[in-house]
Protein backbone atom coordinates (compact mmCIF):
# COMPACT_ATOMS: atom_id res chain seq x y z
CA UNK A 1 0.00 0.00 0.00
CA UNK A 2 2.55 2.45 -1.08
CA UNK A 3 0.03 5.39 -1.67
CA UNK A 4 -1.07 5.12 1.88
CA UNK A 5 2.52 5.12 3.52
CA UNK A 6 2.82 8.31 1.14
CA UNK A 7 -0.14 9.87 3.40
CA UNK A 8 1.22 9.10 6.91
CA UNK A 9 4.55 10.42 5.66
CA UNK A 10 3.36 13.60 4.99
CA UNK A 11 1.14 14.06 7.95
CA UNK A 12 4.39 13.23 10.08
CA UNK A 13 6.72 15.72 7.91
CA UNK A 14 3.79 18.55 8.84
CA UNK A 15 3.33 17.58 12.59
CA UNK A 16 7.10 17.58 12.67
CA UNK A 17 7.43 21.66 11.11
CA UNK A 18 3.96 22.42 13.68
CA UNK A 19 6.28 21.18 16.53
CA UNK A 20 9.30 22.56 15.29
CA UNK A 21 7.64 26.14 14.67
CA UNK A 22 5.63 25.52 18.59
CA UNK A 23 9.05 24.58 20.20
CA UNK A 24 10.85 27.56 18.52
CA UNK A 25 8.12 30.55 18.88
CA UNK A 26 4.89 28.95 20.46
CA UNK A 27 1.85 27.90 19.32
CA UNK A 28 0.73 31.42 18.22
CA UNK A 29 3.74 31.02 15.07
CA UNK A 30 1.73 27.95 13.98
CA UNK A 31 0.21 29.17 11.14
CA UNK A 32 -1.00 27.49 7.63
CA UNK A 33 1.65 29.57 5.80
CA UNK A 34 4.46 29.15 8.52
CA UNK A 35 3.38 25.45 8.69
CA UNK A 36 4.37 25.34 4.59
CA UNK A 37 6.86 26.98 4.23
CA UNK A 38 8.64 25.11 7.42
CA UNK A 39 7.74 21.71 6.01
CA UNK A 40 8.82 22.79 2.65
CA UNK A 41 5.42 22.19 0.91
CA UNK A 42 2.21 24.31 -0.64
CA UNK A 43 -0.31 25.58 1.82
CA UNK A 44 -2.64 23.84 -0.28
CA UNK A 45 -0.99 20.68 0.65
CA UNK A 46 -1.13 21.48 4.41
CA UNK A 47 -4.96 21.96 4.03
CA UNK A 48 -5.19 19.01 1.94
CA UNK A 49 -4.23 17.13 5.19
CA UNK A 50 -5.29 19.17 7.46
CA UNK A 51 -8.76 21.08 7.33
CA UNK A 52 -8.09 22.92 10.52
CA UNK A 53 -5.45 24.37 12.75
CA UNK A 54 -6.92 22.58 15.74
CA UNK A 55 -6.58 19.17 13.34
CA UNK A 56 -2.94 19.71 12.75
CA UNK A 57 -2.13 20.64 16.67
CA UNK A 58 -3.81 17.42 17.95
CA UNK A 59 -2.11 15.37 15.06
CA UNK A 60 1.13 17.16 16.16
CA UNK A 61 0.71 15.82 20.02
CA UNK A 62 -0.18 12.90 18.63
CA UNK A 63 3.48 12.06 17.14
CA UNK A 64 4.97 13.98 20.16
CA UNK A 65 3.29 11.37 22.41
CA UNK A 66 5.07 9.06 19.82
CA UNK A 67 8.47 10.62 20.24
CA UNK A 68 8.29 10.64 24.00
CA UNK A 69 8.09 6.87 24.64
CA UNK A 70 10.62 5.86 21.25
CA UNK A 71 13.08 7.89 23.49
CA UNK A 72 12.25 6.81 26.47
CA UNK A 73 12.65 3.27 25.05
CA UNK A 74 13.51 0.53 27.62
CA UNK A 75 15.57 2.18 30.27
CA UNK A 76 17.61 0.12 32.19
CA UNK A 77 17.04 1.59 36.00
CA UNK A 78 14.56 3.85 37.46
CA UNK A 79 17.02 6.50 37.81
CA UNK A 80 17.84 6.53 33.92
CA UNK A 81 13.87 6.86 33.41
CA UNK A 82 13.90 9.96 35.66
CA UNK A 83 16.84 11.36 33.80
CA UNK A 84 15.64 10.46 30.46
CA UNK A 85 12.26 12.74 31.16
CA UNK A 86 14.38 16.11 32.11
CA UNK A 87 15.23 18.20 28.70
CA UNK A 88 19.17 17.16 28.46
CA UNK A 89 19.36 16.98 24.52
CA UNK A 90 18.19 19.00 21.57
CA UNK A 91 15.41 16.30 20.79
CA UNK A 92 14.00 16.19 24.38
CA UNK A 93 14.33 19.81 24.98
CA UNK A 94 12.08 20.37 22.07
CA UNK A 95 9.57 18.40 23.18
CA UNK A 96 9.35 19.62 26.54
CA UNK A 97 8.76 23.26 24.49
CA UNK A 98 6.16 21.56 22.78
CA UNK A 99 4.83 20.30 25.32
CA UNK A 100 4.60 23.77 27.27
CA UNK A 101 3.43 25.13 24.24
CA UNK A 102 0.77 23.22 24.01
CA UNK A 103 -0.62 23.23 27.37
CA UNK A 104 -3.29 25.88 27.61
CA UNK A 105 -4.95 24.17 24.90
CA UNK A 106 -5.04 20.73 26.47
CA UNK A 107 -7.16 22.61 29.12
CA UNK A 108 -9.58 23.40 26.23
CA UNK A 109 -9.54 20.55 23.74
CA UNK A 110 -10.52 17.56 25.40
CA UNK A 111 -8.59 15.43 22.28
CA UNK A 112 -5.39 16.80 23.23
CA UNK A 113 -6.28 17.01 27.50
CA UNK A 114 -6.88 12.75 26.91
CA UNK A 115 -3.54 12.34 25.06
CA UNK A 116 -1.72 14.57 27.87
CA UNK A 117 -3.90 12.25 30.28
CA UNK A 118 -3.03 9.23 28.77
CA UNK A 119 0.64 10.09 28.79
CA UNK A 120 0.76 11.17 32.49
CA UNK A 121 -0.70 7.57 33.27
CA UNK A 122 1.75 5.30 31.54
CA UNK A 123 4.72 7.08 32.74
CA UNK A 124 3.45 7.06 35.81
CA UNK A 125 2.25 3.18 35.53
CA UNK A 126 5.83 2.50 34.45
CA UNK A 127 7.47 4.34 37.29
CA UNK A 128 5.31 2.43 39.75
CA UNK A 129 6.55 -0.25 38.47
CA UNK A 130 10.10 0.07 38.30
CA UNK A 131 10.00 1.90 41.83
CA UNK A 132 8.15 -1.90 42.98
CA UNK A 133 11.08 -4.18 41.30
CA UNK A 134 13.59 -1.59 43.04
CA UNK A 135 12.03 -2.66 46.46
CA UNK A 136 11.97 -6.25 45.42
CA UNK A 137 15.79 -6.09 44.27
CA UNK A 138 16.25 -4.80 47.56
CA UNK A 139 17.72 -1.24 46.31
CA UNK A 140 14.93 0.74 47.68
CA UNK A 141 13.39 0.50 51.09
CA UNK A 142 10.53 -2.31 51.66
CA UNK A 143 7.96 0.08 53.25
CA UNK A 144 7.85 2.44 50.59
CA UNK A 145 4.79 3.25 48.56
CA UNK A 146 5.04 2.74 44.88
CA UNK A 147 2.52 4.50 43.28
CA UNK A 148 3.05 7.58 45.38
CA UNK A 149 7.03 7.79 45.17
CA UNK A 150 6.00 7.45 41.24
CA UNK A 151 4.02 10.43 41.37
CA UNK A 152 6.60 12.21 43.10
CA UNK A 153 9.13 11.12 40.79
CA UNK A 154 7.26 12.49 37.67
CA UNK A 155 6.93 16.02 40.03
CA UNK A 156 10.69 16.48 40.58
CA UNK A 157 10.78 15.29 36.80
CA UNK A 158 8.86 17.98 35.41
CA UNK A 159 9.90 20.95 38.13
CA UNK A 160 13.27 19.93 37.01
CA UNK A 161 12.37 19.80 33.90
CA UNK A 162 11.25 23.34 33.63
CA UNK A 163 14.41 24.73 35.41
CA UNK A 164 16.88 23.37 33.17
CA UNK A 165 14.58 24.28 30.32
CA UNK A 166 14.50 28.12 31.59
CA UNK A 167 18.37 27.70 32.53
CA UNK A 168 17.46 28.47 36.58
CA UNK A 169 19.48 25.43 36.81
CA UNK A 170 22.08 22.94 34.63
CA UNK A 171 21.65 20.07 33.36
CA UNK A 172 24.34 18.45 36.12
CA UNK A 173 22.49 20.72 39.26
CA UNK A 174 19.29 18.99 37.85
CA UNK A 175 20.58 15.08 37.79
CA UNK A 176 22.22 15.56 41.37
CA UNK A 177 18.66 16.73 42.69
CA UNK A 178 17.36 13.34 41.12
CA UNK A 179 19.94 11.21 42.58
CA UNK A 180 19.38 12.94 46.29
CA UNK A 181 16.06 12.31 46.13
CA UNK A 182 16.47 9.04 45.44
CA UNK A 183 19.44 8.80 47.67
CA UNK A 184 16.59 9.15 50.36
CA UNK A 185 14.26 6.24 49.02
CA UNK A 186 17.08 3.87 49.24
CA UNK A 187 16.99 0.53 51.70
CA UNK A 188 19.28 1.25 54.46
CA UNK A 189 19.71 -0.22 58.07
CA UNK A 190 17.49 2.89 59.42
CA UNK A 191 14.77 1.77 57.25
CA UNK A 192 13.70 -1.00 59.65
CA UNK A 193 13.91 2.28 62.65
CA UNK A 194 11.86 4.26 60.28
CA UNK A 195 9.08 1.35 59.75
CA UNK A 196 8.39 0.65 63.21
CA UNK A 197 8.07 4.18 64.78
CA UNK B 1 0.13 63.30 40.82
CA UNK B 2 -3.45 62.50 39.43
CA UNK B 3 -2.79 61.98 35.79
CA UNK B 4 0.77 59.62 36.55
CA UNK B 5 -1.76 57.08 38.44
CA UNK B 6 -4.20 57.52 36.09
CA UNK B 7 -2.24 56.17 33.41
CA UNK B 8 -0.32 53.24 35.86
CA UNK B 9 -3.92 52.06 36.35
CA UNK B 10 -4.60 51.70 32.90
CA UNK B 11 -1.14 49.85 32.19
CA UNK B 12 -2.12 47.59 35.13
CA UNK B 13 -5.69 47.37 33.45
CA UNK B 14 -4.65 46.16 29.90
CA UNK B 15 -2.04 44.24 31.49
CA UNK B 16 -4.32 42.40 33.49
CA UNK B 17 -6.68 41.76 29.88
CA UNK B 18 -3.32 40.23 28.55
CA UNK B 19 -3.26 38.09 31.56
CA UNK B 20 -6.92 36.81 31.11
CA UNK B 21 -6.69 36.10 27.76
CA UNK B 22 -3.14 34.28 28.00
CA UNK B 23 -4.94 32.27 30.68
CA UNK B 24 -7.41 31.44 28.74
CA UNK B 25 -6.80 31.16 25.32
CA UNK B 26 -2.97 31.08 25.19
CA UNK B 27 -0.62 33.84 23.76
CA UNK B 28 -1.70 32.99 20.45
CA UNK B 29 -4.87 34.84 20.92
CA UNK B 30 -3.04 38.13 22.52
CA UNK B 31 -3.95 40.94 19.70
CA UNK B 32 -4.35 44.58 20.07
CA UNK B 33 -8.07 44.06 19.07
CA UNK B 34 -8.89 41.18 21.67
CA UNK B 35 -7.15 43.12 24.37
CA UNK B 36 -9.07 46.35 23.54
CA UNK B 37 -12.32 44.46 23.65
CA UNK B 38 -11.00 42.34 26.95
CA UNK B 39 -9.94 45.42 28.91
CA UNK B 40 -13.08 47.85 27.85
CA UNK B 41 -11.39 50.46 26.15
CA UNK B 42 -10.23 51.57 22.53
CA UNK B 43 -7.62 50.35 20.20
CA UNK B 44 -5.80 53.27 20.11
CA UNK B 45 -5.46 53.72 23.85
CA UNK B 46 -3.81 50.79 24.20
CA UNK B 47 -1.24 51.62 21.51
CA UNK B 48 -0.93 54.77 23.43
CA UNK B 49 0.70 52.79 26.12
CA UNK B 50 2.39 49.60 24.45
CA UNK B 51 3.50 50.71 21.08
CA UNK B 52 3.82 46.85 20.28
CA UNK B 53 2.92 43.27 21.36
CA UNK B 54 6.65 42.79 22.53
CA UNK B 55 5.95 45.61 25.09
CA UNK B 56 2.68 45.05 26.13
CA UNK B 57 3.71 41.11 27.04
CA UNK B 58 6.91 42.20 28.84
CA UNK B 59 4.60 44.44 31.28
CA UNK B 60 2.29 41.99 31.99
CA UNK B 61 4.86 39.18 33.23
CA UNK B 62 6.18 42.03 35.23
CA UNK B 63 2.69 42.30 37.30
CA UNK B 64 2.57 38.68 37.53
CA UNK B 65 5.51 38.42 39.05
CA UNK B 66 3.94 41.41 41.78
CA UNK B 67 0.64 38.99 41.66
CA UNK B 68 2.58 35.99 42.83
CA UNK B 69 4.66 37.91 45.90
CA UNK B 70 1.34 39.53 47.07
CA UNK B 71 -0.51 36.18 47.05
CA UNK B 72 2.88 34.41 48.90
CA UNK B 73 2.41 36.81 51.11
CA UNK B 74 4.29 35.78 54.05
CA UNK B 75 2.89 32.75 55.11
CA UNK B 76 3.58 30.99 58.51
CA UNK B 77 5.26 27.38 57.57
CA UNK B 78 7.79 26.27 55.31
CA UNK B 79 4.71 23.56 53.88
CA UNK B 80 2.02 26.42 54.07
CA UNK B 81 4.58 28.58 51.33
CA UNK B 82 5.12 24.77 48.81
CA UNK B 83 1.04 24.38 49.06
CA UNK B 84 0.32 28.32 48.42
CA UNK B 85 3.13 27.61 45.41
CA UNK B 86 0.35 25.04 43.79
CA UNK B 87 -2.50 26.20 41.46
CA UNK B 88 -5.28 25.34 43.83
CA UNK B 89 -7.77 28.67 43.49
CA UNK B 90 -8.55 30.64 40.47
CA UNK B 91 -5.79 33.61 40.93
CA UNK B 92 -3.15 30.85 41.55
CA UNK B 93 -4.38 28.43 38.13
CA UNK B 94 -4.34 31.96 36.37
CA UNK B 95 -1.23 32.86 37.49
CA UNK B 96 0.43 29.34 36.68
CA UNK B 97 -1.36 29.28 33.16
CA UNK B 98 -0.04 32.84 32.39
CA UNK B 99 3.54 31.31 33.86
CA UNK B 100 3.03 28.40 31.01
CA UNK B 101 1.67 30.56 28.26
CA UNK B 102 5.16 32.79 29.13
CA UNK B 103 7.47 30.13 28.87
CA UNK B 104 8.37 29.54 25.32
CA UNK B 105 8.73 33.60 24.97
CA UNK B 106 11.08 33.63 28.10
CA UNK B 107 13.98 31.48 26.09
CA UNK B 108 13.71 33.83 23.27
CA UNK B 109 13.12 37.25 25.01
CA UNK B 110 16.33 38.22 27.54
CA UNK B 111 13.85 40.86 29.47
CA UNK B 112 11.16 37.69 29.95
CA UNK B 113 13.54 35.46 30.80
CA UNK B 114 15.22 37.82 33.66
CA UNK B 115 11.59 38.20 35.22
CA UNK B 116 11.39 34.49 35.32
CA UNK B 117 15.10 34.08 36.76
CA UNK B 118 14.59 36.47 39.45
CA UNK B 119 11.48 35.30 40.34
CA UNK B 120 12.75 31.69 40.65
CA UNK B 121 16.08 32.96 42.84
CA UNK B 122 13.64 34.73 44.84
CA UNK B 123 11.73 31.89 45.67
CA UNK B 124 14.77 29.61 46.15
CA UNK B 125 16.05 31.56 48.82
CA UNK B 126 12.91 32.39 50.92
CA UNK B 127 12.09 28.74 50.95
CA UNK B 128 16.21 27.90 51.70
CA UNK B 129 15.71 30.52 54.71
CA UNK B 130 12.51 29.05 55.57
CA UNK B 131 14.44 24.96 55.44
CA UNK B 132 17.50 26.39 57.74
CA UNK B 133 14.69 27.97 60.27
CA UNK B 134 13.09 24.77 60.37
CA UNK B 135 16.32 23.05 61.28
CA UNK B 136 16.69 25.37 63.68
CA UNK B 137 14.13 25.11 65.19
CA UNK B 138 14.37 21.07 65.55
CA UNK B 139 11.51 20.55 63.36
CA UNK B 140 13.57 19.45 59.82
CA UNK B 141 16.63 17.16 60.07
CA UNK B 142 19.63 18.93 61.11
CA UNK B 143 22.19 17.12 58.57
CA UNK B 144 20.51 18.33 54.94
CA UNK B 145 21.48 21.16 52.83
CA UNK B 146 19.13 24.09 53.10
CA UNK B 147 19.78 24.62 49.74
CA UNK B 148 19.86 21.65 47.89
CA UNK B 149 16.43 20.91 49.48
CA UNK B 150 14.95 24.07 48.71
CA UNK B 151 15.69 23.31 44.70
CA UNK B 152 14.02 19.62 45.03
CA UNK B 153 10.76 21.32 46.66
CA UNK B 154 10.70 23.69 44.24
CA UNK B 155 11.02 21.38 41.65
CA UNK B 156 8.14 18.94 43.51
CA UNK B 157 5.68 22.49 43.09
CA UNK B 158 6.00 23.22 40.24
CA UNK B 159 5.52 19.35 38.62
CA UNK B 160 2.55 18.84 41.35
CA UNK B 161 1.39 22.11 39.97
CA UNK B 162 0.87 21.16 35.81
CA UNK B 163 -0.12 17.81 37.36
CA UNK B 164 -2.96 19.61 39.00
CA UNK B 165 -3.67 22.42 36.40
CA UNK B 166 -3.85 19.07 34.01
CA UNK B 167 -6.13 17.53 35.85
CA UNK B 168 -3.81 14.83 36.98
CA UNK B 169 -4.14 14.98 39.74
CA UNK B 170 -6.49 16.23 42.48
CA UNK B 171 -5.38 19.65 44.91
CA UNK B 172 -5.77 17.18 47.90
CA UNK B 173 -3.67 14.64 46.24
CA UNK B 174 -0.85 17.05 45.52
CA UNK B 175 -0.80 18.39 49.23
CA UNK B 176 -1.10 14.66 50.48
CA UNK B 177 2.33 14.60 48.06
CA UNK B 178 4.18 17.37 49.75
CA UNK B 179 3.40 16.56 52.58
CA UNK B 180 4.95 13.00 52.12
CA UNK B 181 8.30 14.49 50.81
CA UNK B 182 8.28 16.25 53.49
CA UNK B 183 8.00 14.17 56.53
CA UNK B 184 10.69 12.86 55.16
CA UNK B 185 13.09 15.98 55.96
CA UNK B 186 11.86 15.51 59.06
CA UNK B 187 13.92 15.37 62.35
CA UNK B 188 13.43 12.14 63.87
CA UNK B 189 15.63 9.70 65.97
CA UNK B 190 16.88 7.90 62.75
CA UNK B 191 18.25 10.68 62.05
CA UNK B 192 21.63 10.71 64.10
CA UNK B 193 22.20 6.83 62.30
CA UNK B 194 21.76 8.12 58.85
CA UNK B 195 24.12 10.49 59.40
CA UNK B 196 26.80 8.63 60.90
CA UNK B 197 26.52 5.77 58.64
Amino acid sequence: MPKRVDHDERRRLIAAAVRRIAADRGLEAVSLGEVAAEAGISKGLVQHYFATKDAMLRFATGTLRDHVEQRLGTPATLRDTIVALLPLDDASRAEALVANAFLVRALKDEEIAGRFRTGHAQLAEVLTTMVAAAQAAGELAADLDPAREADLLLAVAAGLGDAVLLGHRTPEQAIALVDHHLFRLEARETGLARAIE
